[in-house]
């Protein structure tokens, strides 16, 4: 027996999330037709689309954002002779989130990954080269994942600024290997974050 | 730091979902932003609208459906004569799935439970005396859940029934107590219609 075509057709829609397998999505599915509202679904479409379309990456750093230029970079309180450089706009949230660093950031919305096609020209890294000819960078703090995409894409950025005046620093003590930054505690951060080295 | 506001307004639509917490839906409103296209969000929020207003209770049953009736009911080489209760149609489609079963449905659309509010009132039991009336029913396999809500809608249903000509079966063997029929494998349920018994 089938599902009724649209029910089916909910379902599939909801399998291209991570981590969304057949019964879960199947779960979900029937739960918007039998216990959500009308209203609700109606809301949760208009979210949806509502996020896709204003949400885009800042002009300046990739993170996402409703504006042209993100508010962090926009805050002149901030330092901006740091510059933070992570995989995903969630590490933004979530450093940003534990209050110890008061730098900008540059995401780099992925790591290289060879075996995935992921190559410099994939990452954003492009807008970086340019913010280190105008703006006035002492750091460059790399944050990438504690794994092998992370390490390589920082050994990467390593040996781009290895001639310039720039201190390279990598977050080291605290963040678990092979764990990514979002699923590290704020005291980790913190201690992560204090103890950089040179890179 | 807080997120823009329309990725904030996503994640509070996604926590709605059962199972979902603030981490979980975090990650699904960024990866819609982040990684699924402008047509993969636009389709998904169509589906979503077509299955909420397609997607309707059977007239007879209440299993749900994108016609009147549903194509169970609809089947008339299905066994009138037997009708198996249902907490929900996520169990039609589970015991459909294991082929064991040629009768009619009746989706309850949940199970007693008076502590939530949960009366017979609030369940689709008057369709179910309708269908006593005007179809010839001779047995009422009772398929509620192995939960104490799932018993005491059992209960009811057969002292409901205790004065008619009806014979009232329970599925007993097989299925784990305390978990759902979804969970349960099709040999299980196999075993749990066969070896049904007199309630």
């Amino acid at each position: 027996m089938q599902y009724p075509k649209s029910l089916e057709d909910l379902i599939v829609e909801w399998m291209k999330y991570p981590g969304i397998g057949r019964k879960t999505a199947e779960r979900y599915a029937m739960f918007t037709v039998n216990q959500l509202s009308k209203e609700t679904v109606e809301l949760f479409a208009q979210t949806l689309l509502d996020a896709k379309s204003k949400i885009n990456p800042c002009k300046v750093c990739g993170h996402f954002t409703d504006l042209e230029i993100c508010e962090i970079c926009a805050d002149h309180q901030r330092d901006g002779s740091k510059v933070m450089i992570v995989e995903s706009s969630k590490d933004v949230f979530t450093i940003e989130k534990s209050g110890t660093f008061k730098g900008l950031y540059h995401v780099l919305n992925g790591a290289l990954s060879p075996i995935n096609g992921i190559g410099p020209n994939e990452l954003n890294l492009f807008t970086l080269w340019t913010r280190l000819e105008n703006q006035e960078i002492k750091e460059i703090i790399i944050a990438t994942s504690a794994t092998q995409e992370g390490e390589a894409t920082a050994l990467y950025i390593k040996r781009v600024l290895q001639n310039t005046d720039i201190l390279v620093t990598r977050i080291g003590y605290g963040v678990p290997v092979g764990s990514n930054l979002e699923y590290a505690d704020d005291l980790t951060l913190v201690k992560a974050i204090e103890n950089r080295r040179v890179f």
